[in-house]
């Protein structure tokens, strides 16, 4: 089972999430988890933790910066939560369902676009909004993942936790849903994370030279 | 031509001149070129750059953190500068005997290092006694390669330039000079930069996991 922390406000988390559902289809196992960027990039987590999503209103507003995105990215995960109960098919479902009408119909993370992605989930409506009412609960079941990212050291989306336990970021800029292209992308992942030279980082410079050489 | 960033103070950097080294002896071809991580770094230049290594005096004990490498770096790439004036084989030659007796002798980035690391590369020592008295030139040459380097958007070491022009940070754990293993390590690398996947960064996570899963 792979592990796979993400934030709806990513769009480098939902290729990672449509990348993961294209290889399900194939048999390999993925498990949905959640990351906060607004928790994880709050100032006043700098040094130790002090400043919780799972503490603050539903409602309110945030900052400024990715602090702005807080009240859409936990109104997102309090809706997921609730709709994971249903089981993981749901759960693949309505997140597919809510990133696409986020980055592909371009809708806000909004009651509205959650209740759309829990019709197109095919979700048991009335039990998804009783389990929403829950709210203590949700809360705490979202702490648990936040803390068992703290715990691994996720510090942004997508984060993919290997079988063995490797854990890395995985930023790429190409969506696929093509199970072949889907598969090329996942074993070079794994590839460079099993690696002999114990990769601990790729990462692309900025700018491309003015010529080449 | 491969360009390969690089700066003394970084032992990552050290396994990437490795790396290229062994597979120079396979035909490939790199060229050794200079950033200065204690200028990336430099709190002066967080926004426009306002702070250049090469206008400080180069007995400048420099500050905290990084900026205590400061004199230790700066005498490193004047000395390297002035060795690089004999010719290809003679810089590689230079470099790879200061990284050694710098990370594997645990010798300090000094004058006695760069005098050893000097005749061990069997350079030309009156030359490069000479080379380096023109303090203005070494300066000037070193100028440039920390202008292209930025101009590139290089941010640490080791960073490779492909021959397209592709520049990414490669930071690996386990130094090698097998020649199969280099050219894995290099060959895994290069999939990764080329990848359709368009693949910005890969980055492991602090921790693992208290238990696999």
């Amino acid at each position: 089972m792979t592990d796979l922390f993400f934030d709806f406000l990513c769009p480098y988390a939902w290729r990672g999430v449509e990348l993961a559902a294209a290889l399900r289809e194939q048999g390999e196992p993925f498990r949905l988890r959640f990351f906060s960027l607004v928790e994880g990039n709050h100032p006043d987590n700098a040094g130790n933790l002090t400043w919780k999503l799972t503490d603050q209103p539903t409602d309110a507003a945030g900052g400024e910066g990715y602090l702005k995105h807080q009240r859409p990215s936990y109104g997102a995960f309090l809706a997921a939560q609730a709709a994971y109960r249903q089981g993981e098919e749901k759960a693949w479902a309505f997140t597919l369902a809510l990133y696409r009408a986020h980055f592909e119909q371009k809708k806000e993370l909004d009651q509205p676009a959650f209740a759309q992605a829990a019709q197109e989930a095919a979700l048991d409506l009335k039990q998804w909004e009783q389990d929403r009412q829950d709210e203590a609960g949700l809360r705490a079941a979202l702490r648990r993942e936040f803390d068992d990212a703290r715990e691994i050291g996720v510090f942004g989306t997508p984060t993919f936790v290997l079988p063995g336990g490797e854990a890395a970021y995985y930023r790429f800029e190409n969506l696929t849903r093509d199970p072949d292209q889907a598969r090329q992308f996942w074993t070079l992942f794994t590839q460079v994370i099993h690696s002999d030279a114990g990769i601990g980082t790729i990462k692309r410079a900025r700018n491309r030279p003015p010529h080449k050489k």
